[in-house]
């Protein structure tokens, strides 16, 4: 195993701390908690928390700040967040007007999220829970019953954080965070797996000429493992699939998220959104808007993911309003 | 050799078609040709062109927008932009106030920008060049009489972008570009080597247990070949490098650049930019602002480059003022 870490037992404090003093202006940590918050005072609003195992960024530290989260918690890496953390995330960051928690469809985000949601509730905390589900590969899987959260998690960031700086009440905030995630499918694939520093070796083992097709971002295999196809034939494969769950459709307008996994230069995203781009043309899909980069990795995983989300003028309005965090910003037009 | 592409010959091509179709509003592609300009007007103003090979991404073309870049022009994969089209660039961005050429310090980049500036002075177009040589791993290389341009190019650009958005002439732009030039310093290193997709196998290679130090970003191996230290040990060395350059010192102020080469995970880049902040916070060298990210890549290389430039008043205003491209964005405050 080849990486730039020191102690594999520090990755994540020490991932969390070169982190936040990069970004002092917009975000902090909460002391002796792997917790980020917004450096600001974000005023009177509903908050906004999210989090997940480590091996994911950006995400989630990287999208806090005005515009969009209030709160992220690290977990160690690949593994959920712990119950107390998540509560003190919860508690750090209410104003008064509740707190909507974006959670990441795992068995195991579940579970402590939720238990943190109820402890926060006994103290008279108002807390919301919408789960994302968007990766299309997978009905179930090992971690999870039903679908996995992957890369569309981040517009479910994007568009509910500028719902809630918009000074929308708690309802609404989960409101539109659902529109979301019933309009937003996910599928990716991968060239080569990640290597999680605990173990020291590749998550699985592929072949010079295979590649994995349905993969989720914890390092998981595929659905099915193939030849290697060029990337236009390959990014065929990951629309397909995508296009098969019958919501984007001739007329629509869509946000194109072409999500690298952490191994992927931007060279070949960019090869993979000119198809894309000209398969959705051809079906009368209008993209509103594209985002080409690494938005929620699995490691130094090779490889990619597709995501669509459908917009109507609400989702739009959102998703145009301006943000600033680390990993990303809109400028007020 | 794993990669998301389609035919070798058409990468820079379809590269380009792909970054051009996801920022439709910041960046168009000049017909024909592998040049990169803004999609708005830039009005009356000197404009900036850069270029170089492909396989830096996102630089050039990402950086085209408002506040930095007005052209840049793509060559093959880490080979030498043609006269021809660095012509182009240069007539297409002239509002009349001249162009100033960004150059990083490869002989064949410094040969075929003077020739295309030599036919745009012909025509009587005002051109200036400046050359960045920021590399302080090595003296000369292979490619090069003197150091190396790279990573430190990018913070060429923003300042010097900002300079010129301001309104300022050419002789003024090129001043603070030279100003830019003559502070900033840049050491590297690779874990493992990057794979140019014509040769279709990595450009170098190294074991299981080794690094290079003092690598460039063009494939090429670094100056010492040594054995895997942890992170923090190898940020020392390649900042021990830059200061004995004896211009960062005790009350300066600097922008640290922590740039990803293309497969180096984020969460690596973190832990080492904890590192760097805590050595120059020993120093009493003061970080002004932090970048923490892939801005100037190597294909898929794995390892980082550190990058320091010293700030005085007038850089850290055109540091801090605004810019709207595809890969960097600073808000107005």
């Amino acid at each position: 195993m080849k990486k730039l870490i020191n102690d594999v037992d520090n990755i994540v404090d020490e991932m969390l701390e070169g982190m936040v003093c990069a970004y002092p202006g917009h975000i902090r940590r909460l002391e002796g908690l792997d917790v980020i918050v917004r450096a600001d005072e974000s005023g009177e609003k509903v908050a906004l928390v999210t989090g997940g195992g480590s091996g994911h960024e950006p995400a989630h530290g990287g999208y806090v700040g005005k515009g969009m989260l209030d709160g992220a918690v690290a977990g160690a890496i690949f593994t959920s967040p712990t119950p107390d953390q998540v509560y003190e995330a919860i508690k750090a960051t209410d104003s008064g007007k509740g707190v909507l928690l974006i959670v990441k469809n795992y068995s195991g985000d579940i579970m402590n999220f939720e238990m943190a949601s109820d402890m926060a509730m006994d103290e008279g905390i108002q807390v919301e829970q919408v789960v994302v589900d968007d990766d299309v590969a997978v009905e179930n899987s090992t971690w999870t019953i039903g679908r996995r959260g992957v890369a569309g998690t981040i517009l479910v960031h994007k568009i509910t954080g500028a719902c809630a700086e918009a000074g929308n009440d708690l309802s609404e905030v989960k409101r539109v965070a659902e529109k979301v995630i019933a309009n937003v499918r996910t599928m990716g694939m991968a060239l080569n797996a990640c290597t999680v520093p605990a173990a020291g070796k590749p998550s699985f083992d592929l072949e010079e000429e295979e590649v994995e097709i349905g993969i989720g971002i914890h390092g998981e295999p595929g659905v099915n493992r193939e030849k290697i196809e060029p990337a236009d034939a390959t990014a065929d494969k990951l629309l397909a699939k995508i296009l098969d769950e019958n919501i984007f459709n001739n007329g629509d307008e869509v946000v194109v998220l072409v999500n690298g996994l952490g191994g992927t230069p931007l060279m070949e995203l960019f090869i993979a959104n000119r198809h894309i781009n000209k398969v959705l043309g051809d079906k009368g899909i209008k993209i509103y808007k594209s985002m080409v980069g690494n938005y929620m990795t699995s490691l130094d995983m090779a490889g990619f993911s597709i995501t669509l989300l459908k917009l109507d003028d609400e989702l739009k309005g959102f998703l145009d309003a301006p943000c600033d965090t680390p990993a990303l910003v809109v400028p007020a037009r």
